[in-house]
């Protein structure tokens, strides 16, 4: 009882050092921002969500939480797909959702961004100034750049143009001490002290809690060429990935399996084929000419791997159909039942292996495993489709998340290519990292965060 | 004379502890590891070189270190500009000149490499498999690829392929307490855990010893244009690549001053405008028509900043005479008396300030500064001339060094855009970063060598 009044005094202070409307505490308002799109059933009761305006009130609100040795977990859009935002009871969320400024500078082609701003949104603020900022997650319309930073995200066109961590130029990070440290900046080469900004960068909210970033921008992206394969089998599918990717570099190497297209087809029409085993979505962006030599190359490489069908478009709302029809897999398979979401990655020749193996995987434990892939990138995502009200399925579904990651594992491959490990795949990771890169960790995790306040239970 | 007498068996120890041959204690062998091509007088008499043969050397050496408290100093190829890799009084050294071992696997497009191997032996084994790893240090044919690593070293192309840190997949690492960990691998996304490979990218032998590192590769570059242009002054060029780098993305953005196109000049000539008060070095990679293209916005970037002449060639030998010039800049200024290298590294459009204020301080402190820059990346080297054997030179050159660090500083800039802090930068380091950050630096540090061995004196 004396430590719950102490708890309720703790919360008054935070509402009291912050203004009004920033802390909420009302059980139903506080209900959004619990769980993230993982529903991984890891999220507790908040005290608190610190809707924050600006970095001085995460300061403030890290600062009261590092006096009360208070749980801190920090929180972008809610889009994250491995359960690194979920809310711990007795503790608070730090909501990033209102700082949201965007600022392009295109003499230095950078963008100045506060966490909250959608990736979507700052493609646009870019594409004002004839800019990009590439990193393009399938979500990129609803998920936030914090989010992107905290879990390095990647996307379709990173085969080509790299992910979150190559487009950083400076951060700004409020430590689990409340300091705030301002890290490179506009300068495109920085190599001054250790790389610090890159090791908060996929961090997932465990070192600190970023409030602002320089991101890169590059010229805009040429509109391209696209080339659509279908496939009897996903392993076909996947040996045309690894002839092509030997021979070329991509801007969009994708693959869908049947199941996914039979669930896309059944959610909303696309138009695809749902007889194919496999689905193959192909671009290159390349200027002039050499564009229609790599679409060349990669029919070869296609056909050669014993594609059913090939269709090439430079007709970009015609591609643009098939590139949602991808983006929207995971909905689509949603749609099924519950989900568990993988983002196991392998190096590419290993990727017929892993398509084979989660084939196998499927069967042995009775589940449908809709499978979606930055092929290019050997990052796949097997979506493990399962019925919540059935344990023996719940079951199923568990024992093939679980056997998908160690198969990954022993492909000498990760369980995360890019949505991060989060909650959803803490317990696999010490089997990638084994007990020496787990102490490293820890030890890192121990010198920025010796009380452990920030995301605990994420990731170690 | 007891501590001595400890030394010696110490030593004694090592040599017995370590094969034949690997552990170097002759003053004159070991002459040659002393000092890195800084000269910057850092460089104390080590107790011992160790030649590692492999990994479980390294890591024999290190925990004989860790066990004895005597200090580790990692060194490549000794090519570095900082004083990185000075050797410490009562310290070791140990060189990785002797693991050198590359596989290509064409199949991942990445390389394994031993951190000894030089650069261009690293693009020469990728090239047998049409492969290309782009990172091109000026001096890419004697540098290593561990010192690459250590400094996260940049190059020519990397205003449009990036730094050493974004090829980086995978890395073996000895710690201090001689623990090999290995992080990532093949695979091209993975973010399983910290990013803690990219916090030994850069870190200078301060937190490890690479001892093996799997290298991205992409298809070969494509034979492309080179434009040249000459410019009255550094101003009118440095304003011509603002505005070249505000449209296009050259596989290569360079500026030499007068005073070095004259140092080139009277070493070897290259049949450079010795009149000329600066020359632009561009290329375009852009397949086909659109690499002529690119051309034509640099040609007329160049001419509204005001260029006295532009020529143009494809002729990939004649390019390479130009490049070559650029290259061979520190050698040819080397010529001129000592010099200190900077490395400096503003935002992109406060280039011409930045070029502005050099030319101010070496007329305030009474040296000759010559200035060579990976101007497109906002990256320059202004290379203090003096004559060492006259103390007031020497004094204007430090007054001239630190001012130089101070500018880019005020600039928004960095102290060293990839070359690394080392010792000769060291003591500007906190006036970047300021105290929480070099704080946060020194956590690190502290975390992952607490006894302080490795690399003491380097960056903190």
């Amino acid at each position: 009882m004396e430590a719950d009044n102490a708890v309720v005094a703790a919360v008054r202070e935070l509402v009291d050092i912050l203004p009004a409307g920033v802390v909420v505490t009302g059980a139903a308002e506080m209900e959004k921002y619990r769980e993230d799109f993982a529903h991984d059933g890891s999220a507790g009761s908040p005290l608190a969500v610190v809707r924050a305006e600006d970095a001085t009130q995460v300061q403030k609100a890290v600062r009261w939480a590092a006096r009360h040795r208070i749980p801190v977990v920090p929180r972008g859009a809610g889009t994250g797909l491995s359960g690194g935002s979920s809310a711990v009871d007795g503790g608070i969320t730090i909501s990033l959702d209102r700082m949201r400024s965007i600022t392009v500078d295109p003499a230095s082609q950078v963008a100045v961004v506060e966490p909250g701003a959608l990736n979507a949104e700052v493609k646009h603020a870019a594409a004002e100034h004839g800019l990009w900022y590439p990193p393009d997650p399938s979500s990129y319309e609803i998920c936030s750049i914090g989010g992107n930073l905290a879990t390095n995200a990647g996307g379709l066109c990173c085969v080509k143009y790299g992910v979150t961590t190559d487009y950083v130029l400076g951060m700004d990070v409020v430590l689990a001490d409340g300091t705030l440290v301002r890290m490179g900046g506009k300068q495109i080469k920085d190599v001054a002290g250790l790389s610090l900004m890159k090791l908060f960068v996929g961090s997932e909210g465990t070192l600190g809690v970023i409030t602002r970033a320089v991101l890169r921008l590059i010229p805009a992206q040429l509109a391209g060429a696209t080339l659509v394969a279908s496939f009897p089998s996903m392993t076909d599918a996947s040996r045309a990935v690894v002839a092509i990717r030997g021979r070329i570099r991509c801007s969009m190497l994708e693959l869908m399996d049947g199941v996914t297209i039979k669930a896309v087809e059944d959610w909303r029409s696309h138009g695809l084929d749902r007889s194919a085993g496999a689905l193959l979505i192909a671009q290159s962006d390349a200027p002039g000419q050499a564009c229609a030599g790599e679409v060349e190359v990669i029919r070869a490489c296609c056909e050669a791997a014993g594609a059913a069908e090939v269709f090439t478009t430079t007709d970009q709302e015609e591609a643009a159909l098939f590139v949602a029809a991808r983006r929207n897999a995971f909905l689509a398979v949603e749609q099924r039942g519950s989900v568990l979401f993988e983002d196991v990655g392998v190096p590419i020749p290993q990727l017929p292996d892993l398509v084979d193996g989660i084939a196998r995987i499927a069967e042995d434990c009775g589940v449908e495993i809709a499978l979606v892939a930055h092929a290019g990138d050997g990052n796949t995502h097997p979506l493990v489709v399962y019925d919540a009200s059935d344990p023996a399925s719940v079951a199923g579904a568990r024992r093939a998340f679980d056997g998908v990651m160690a198969l990954a594992i022993g492909l000498g491959g990760t369980i995360t290519g890019e949505h991060g490990v989060g909650r959803a795949k803490k317990a696999s990771l010490p089997d990638q990292l084994g007990p020496d890169l787990m102490a490293l960790n820890r030890r890192i995790k121990q010198a920025l965060d010796p009380d452990g306040i920030l995301n605990p239970g994420a990731v170690l």
